[in-house]
C-alpha cells in the first residue's frame, strides 16, 4: 500500500502533496508502468484523509496523463519511462549582456532626464488616474484613446497649420513600431526608398521584416528627386525639414518637385519624418509636406521620446485617408500598444499647453548648451585640427578632424577612453559607397551628438575627445597659449 | 515697395506676419518670378519695423526657398510656378470606422473591467509615481525593467515550479508584439507550425510577415506529434495546458513524444503559449512545459491582458538561453515598449501579492458566472436544440445547435438581434478543411465567450440566442412548460 508522510507537506494542500509524491513514484519508476494504484477509499483510510482529497489527487494525475483510469477496474501507471528529469534546483544563470560603460556619451541623441517635467506630468497621472476605470482599462480604440488623438490633431493645426482629423491619427508606441505598422500597410508589393544618409531606425525594421530598399542621395537642397525617380520606388521616406546630419532643408522648388514625382504615379506615397523637428534654432518651424500638398499623398510621422521622454514611448502618424480605410480594413485587429494612462495624460499635457512650454524650455537649454559646446570646442586644441559644420536643428555637429587615424582605431582609442561617439558614415546605409562620407581624404567626420552629454561634463568631453586624436604617434597636440 | 497693414496681424509675431505675407504674395504670383525685394532697411523703415524684424523674414523665405539671396545685390524671388494652393480652411473630415454596436456580445474574450482592482492598480502606481525621474522616464534596458523581470521569474518559479532568470524575461506590450519579436528572432529560415483550430493571433501576424505555417491538428490528447513530424517544420506554436476550445489538456505521454520530437534535431523549439491558464475551474494548475523541459528548447508565453487588463498592453516571454543570446546580438537594438511607470507598478503588484489575491477573485467570478450561464441555458428552449460541451478552463463554452440554418444566416440573424457571437470553424486556420471543423451534419457549433457578457445580461442572452434559431421558417421552439 502506497504510503506518504504528510507530515512533510509543509504548506501544501493535502490533495496536492499526495498528487506531487505519486507523480514523483512514476517519474522514478518506483510505481511501475501498468501498476494497478490502490482504490480511492482504500488509499484514503490508509492516508487517514478523506476520499474526496485522493479524488482530486487521482484526478489531476489522470488529467496530466499519469494515470490511466479504466471503468470498474480502477487507476492504472501510464508508461513515463523517456522521462528525464531536471536536477533538483538547478538554476539557470545568465549574465546580463555584457555593456561597456561609457563615462562620456557623445553618440546618444536621447535627451536627458533633467528636462522632463516630472513634476506636472506626474500631477496629470494623477489626476488622470481617479477617471472611470472602464476608460482606463478597457479596450483602447486600434488606432488609439479619442482625446488624445484630438489633441495631437489640434496642435498640428495650431502649431503647424496642418489639417488633421482625429481619425487620421495613428497612434503607436515608439516609431519602429510606427514604421513596422506601415510596411505592414503597403505589403510587399511596394517598393521603398529611404534618403542617404539617414538617423533613421527604419533601413533595419525594413531589413528585419526581408524587404528591400533603394538609398537616394542627398545633396544642398535634400534628397534628389531625379536619382528618386530613377530608382522606381513607390514611397519615399525622408525628412524634408532637416535632412541628417548637415540639417539642410529641402526648399520649395525641390518640395514642388517632390510633389511632382508623387503625383506622377498612382499609389506613390511620402513618409514625412518629422523626428528632432522641435529642435530648430534658427527661425521658425519649417513648414511640411503635408501642410503643402493638396492631394492626400503625404504620411506624417513624429514621435514623443525625442521631445519629451524616451521611456514614455509614444508616437503618432497622420495618414491621408485612403490609407485610413485600408489601415482599418487590414490592421484593425492589432490592438494599440500604448497604455491609455498614458494617453490621457498626454491629452491634457498637449492641451494645456504645458508641452509647447517644455519644448521652449528645452530649447533655450540646448540653445544655451550648444553654444556651450562649441566653444569648449573653440578653446580646445582640437579646434585646430577640426571643422565643425553646425546645423541648424537638432542636437549634434558635424567634426571633420585632419588626422592619420582610420575610423576604427579613433573609435578604438575612444573607447579606451571612455568616449561614445559616432561617425558620419555610421549613418550611411551600407553598400552605397558614397565617396564623400565620412572621409575626405585624410580626415574622420565624427558625428558628435551633445543630447546625452550633460552640462558639468563639457569640457571633460573635449579634453578627452582631444585626447583621442593628440595620441597619434609622432603627433603633438599643443595646448592653449603655446 | 511692398505694403502690408500690420495691424492685421492679430497675435502673430511681427516677422512670422512679414514672412506668411510674402510667402502669400510670391505664391500667387504677385511677386513675379526674378523679382527684385526691397532692401531689408528699405522696407523696415517703410513698414516701421526692425531691420532685425525683416531680416528674420527674409532668412526664412530663403531657407524655405521662396527667395535667393544675391551678394552685394539683393533678394530675388524664386519660381514657385507649380504650386497648388489648398482651398483655405478645407478640412477633411474622416467618418470613424462604421462599427456595428452589438447589446450582447459573445465573441469577446476579453474580461469585464468591473473585475479590475483599479483602487489597488491606482494606488501602486501614485506610489511609482514618486520614484526617481531618471528611473521612470530614462531609457528602459531592451528586454524591459529589472524589477519586474525579476518579479515576474519568482512569481514563476513559485506558482510553477519554472527555474527562470531574470535576464530570460523579455516584456513586450501585446502577444502580437512578442509573436513578432520571435518571427524576427527566428527570420524566414525556420519553418512554423501551429495547432488547428487556435485562438492564437499569431497566424495572422505570420501571414502579415509574408511567411507560411504548417497546420497541425488535434485529437483527444492535444497536438499530432505525428503530423508534426511529418509537416517538417522547425518550430510549433501550442497551447499544452489547454487547447482551444475545447480545454484538452496534452497528457505527459504525449508531451514526452513533443519533447522527443524537438530534440531529434538541431534547431527545433517549442512556443509554449500559456495564454488562459490562470483560468482554470477544475484542479490546480497544469505543470508547464518550460517546467519539465531538460534541453532549454521551450520558449515559454504569456499575457496580462487577459488576467488584468486588456488596456495595460503588457506581455512576456521567457527564452532559453541560447535564444536570450541571439536576441542581444540581433534585436537589441528594439526599444522596450512597455512605459517604466506600468512595469514598475506591475512589480509591486506581483511582489506583493495583489496578482494572486485578484486572479483567485476573478477566477471565483468566473466560476459563478460559468455556473450561471449553463444554469441559463439549460432552462432556456435552446437546450433542446444544442448540446453543451464545457471547457476546464478560459471563459467560454462549445454550443452543438441541431439547426438547418447555414452558418452565416446564423450570424446574420444574431446581428439583427444585436447579439455577437463566433463559430469554432472561426477558429481553424484556412484552408485545412478540418471536417469536423463547426458542423457536424445539420448542426452549427458556435463558440459562447462570456467573459464580456455581465451577469445582468445572461438571461437575455439566452433569449436572443434562442430566437436566432428559433426563427427558421416553419419551426416552432416550445418555451418552458410546453
Amino acid at each position: 500500500m502506497l504510503t506518504y508522510d504528510l507530515g512533510q507537506r509543509g504548506s501544501l494542500p493535502l490533495y496536492e502533496y499526495i498528487y506531487q509524491r505519486i507523480r514523483q513514484d512514476i517519474i522514478t519508476g518506483r510505481l511501475r508502468r501498468d501498476e494497478k494504484l490502490p482504490s480511492k477509499r482504500a488509499l484514503a483510510e490508509h492516508l487517514r484523509v478523506g476520499v474526496v482529497t485522493v479524488a482530486n489527487a487521482y484526478a489531476q494525475l489522470v488529467m496530466e496523463g499519469y494515470l490511466r483510469s479504466v471503468e470498474k477496474r480502477g487507476f492504472f501507471v501510464e508508461d513515463v519511462s523517456s522521462f528525464r528529469t531536471k536536477p533538483e534546483g538547478a538554476r539557470c544563470v545568465i549574465a546580463g549582456p555584457p555593456r561597456q560603460e561609457y563615462e562620456v556619451d557623445l553618440s546618444s541623441n536621447r535627451n536627458s532626464t533633467v528636462l522632463f517635467p516630472a513634476a506636472t506630468w506626474a500631477r496629470l497621472m494623477r489626476e488622470t488616474l481617479t477617471r472611470d476605470p472602464h476608460q482606463l482599462y478597457g479596450v483602447i480604440p486600434y488606432n488609439g484613446v479619442y482625446e488624445l488623438r484630438a489633441a495631437l490633431a489640434e496642435y498640428l493645426r495650431r502649431n503647424r497649420g496642418m489639417e488633421v482629423d482625429p481619425n487620421q491619427v495613428f497612434i503607436g508606441s515608439g516609431t519602429e513600431f510606427s514604421y513596422g505598422r506601415l510596411l505592414l500597410l503597403f505589403g510587399r508589393e511596394k517598393s521603398l526608398a529611404l534618403e542617404n544618409p539617414s538617423n533613421s531606425r527604419i533601413a533595419g525594421i525594413i531589413r528585419h521584416f526581408g524587404s528591400v530598399f533603394h538609398s537616394i542621395p542627398i545633396d544642398g537642397e535634400g534628397l534628389r528627386v531625379d536619382a528618386l525617380e530613377a530608382s522606381g520606388a513607390d514611397v519615399v521616406h525622408l525628412s524634408p525639414a532637416n535632412f541628417f546630419p548637415t540639417g539642410v532643408v529641402m526648399p520649395i522648388r525641390r518640395r514642388l518637385e517632390l510633389f511632382e514625382w508623387v503625383n506622377r504615379r498612382k499609389g506613390r506615397y511620402i513618409i514625412e519624418d518629422d523626428f528632432n523637428s522641435e529642435f530648430r534654432y534658427q527661425g521658425r518651424y519649417i513648414p511640411t509636406l503635408y501642410a503643402e500638398d493638396t492631394q492626400d499623398k503625404v504620411i506624417y510621422m513624429n514621435t514623443f521620446s525625442k521631445s519629451l521622454a524616451p521611456s514614455l514611448r509614444i508616437s503618432y502618424m497622420v495618414l491621408p485617408p485612403r490609407l485610413v480605410a485600408l489601415y482599418r480594413d487590414n490592421l484593425d485587429f492589432y490592438s494599440c500598444s500604448v497604455p491609455a494612462l498614458e494617453q490621457y495624460t498626454l491629452a491634457r499635457f498637449l492641451e494645456e499647453g504645458f508641452f509647447e512650454r517644455h519644448l521652449n524650455r528645452v530649447k533655450g537649454f540646448y540653445r544655451e548648451h550648444r553654444k556651450h559646446v562649441l566653444e569648449a570646442l573653440e578653446a580646445s586644441p582640437l579646434s585646430r585640427l577640426a571643422m565643425v559644420e553646425e546645423s541648424p536643428a537638432g542636437t549634434h555637429l558635424l567634426l571633420y578632424v585632419r588626422t592619420g587615424l582610420s575610423r576604427e582605431e579613433v573609435r578604438r582609442r575612444a573607447r579606451e577612453r571612455g568616449v561614445d561617439l559616432t561617425f558620419y558614415s555610421d549613418y550611411c546605409l551600407p553598400g552605397t559607397g558614397l565617396p564623400e562620407c565620412g572621409c575626405r581624404g585624410q580626415q574622420v567626420a565624427v558625428l558628435l551628438n551633445y543630447a546625452g552629454l550633460l552640462p558639468g561634463q563639457v569640457e571633460e568631453a573635449m579634453d578627452r575627445l582631444t585626447q583621442v586624436f593628440a595620441a597619434e604617434k609622432g603627433r603633438r597636440v599643443s595646448g592653449k597659449g603655446e
